[in-house]
C-alpha cells in the first residue's frame, strides 16, 4: 500500500461513522438511507463516465476523466455514512448481512475506497491504460460489495 | 469578494457544466434529475445539520460543523451540473425557467456556492456566532433559488 494513500484511508475510517448512533448524524432511519442512496447515484455517475471511456462507448478525454475520479474519491469519503444503526429498515435494498456483518462489511467498503483512490491517481496519470486497470478493480471491488450485501 | 476565493468559484462556473449537451454528461435526461435530486439531498443533510447546531436543535460540535461544511462546499461545486439541456422533462421539480433563464439561475447558483464557501470558512474558525451568520445566509440563497425555480 502507498504510504502517501494513508490519510485518505484514515478520513474514510473515520467518515464510515458505523459506530455512531443514527439519531447523532441523521434525524430519522429514512434520512439515512436516502442519503446513502444519493450517494450512490453520485458515485455511479462519475464512475460510470470512466468506465464509458474504458469501453470506448465514448470517447477518451483525460481531463474529464481526472475531474470525474476527482468526485468520485471525494464522495467515497462519506457514501458509506449513511449505513448506520438503525438504519436496516424501510426502502431498502441494503441486506440484514450489513449490520451483522458490520466488520466485513467495512472492509468491503474500505477496500473500494481504496480502488477509487488508485482510480484517482491513475486518472491524473492521463493514461488511459492506467485507468483502465484501475477502474476495472474498481468495478469488481463494487459488484464484491453488491452481491454480497445487497438485494437483486 | 475574497480574492482566495478565486478558484473555487471558476471550479464551480466550470462545474455548472450548463452550456453542454446532456448527452456529453448524462446517458440519458432522467439520469442528470437523478443526479441533482441526489446532490441536493447530500447538501440538504450536510447544511442541515449545521442549522441544526445554529438553532440549537443538536449540540454544537465545532469539528462536526467543520465537517459538514467541507462537504457541503465540496458537493456545491458539482450540485448544479445535473441541470442540463434537455433535462428539463420527467419527474422534476425544477420549474422551465431554470432553461428559459439560465443566466440568472446560474447566478444564483453561484450566489448559493459563495455563500456555502463562506460557510466554510466560518466554521474553520469555530465560532458558533460566525457560524450562524454564515448558515443564515445560506439559507437566504437556497430559499431565493427554490422560490424562483422549484415547483411548490
Amino acid at each position: 500500500m502507498n504510504p502517501s494513500r494513508f490519510p485518505a484511508l484514515l478520513i474514510s475510517i473515520a467518515a464510515l461513522g458505523v459506530s455512531l448512533p443514527a439519531t447523532a448524524q441523521f434525524a430519522k432511519p429514512e434520512d439515512a438511507i436516502k442519503y446513502r442512496q444519493a450517494a450512490m447515484t453520485l458515485m455511479n455517475t462519475h464512475v460510470g463516465r470512466i468506465f464509458r471511456m474504458a469501453n470506448g462507448r465514448i470517447p477518451f478525454d483525460a481531463k474529464v476523466a481526472m475531474e470525474n475520479a476527482d468526485i468520485a474519491a471525494a464522495v467515497s469519503k462519506w457514501q458509506f455514512s449513511g449505513f448506520v444503526e438503525g438504519s436496516d429498515v424501510g426502502e431498502t435494498r441494503a441486506l440484514p448481512k450489513v449490520w451483522s456483518e458490520m466488520d466485513k462489511f467495512k472492509a468491503a467498503a474500505l477496500k473500494s475506497n481504496e480502488d477509487i483512490a488508485k482510480l484517482d491517481a491513475a486518472a491524473k496519470t492521463g493514461s488511459l491504460d492506467a485507468i483502465k486497470t484501475a477502474v476495472g478493480a474498481v468495478g469488481e471491488s463494487c459488484k464484491a460489495c453488491h452481491d454480497a450485501y445487497r438485494k437483486e
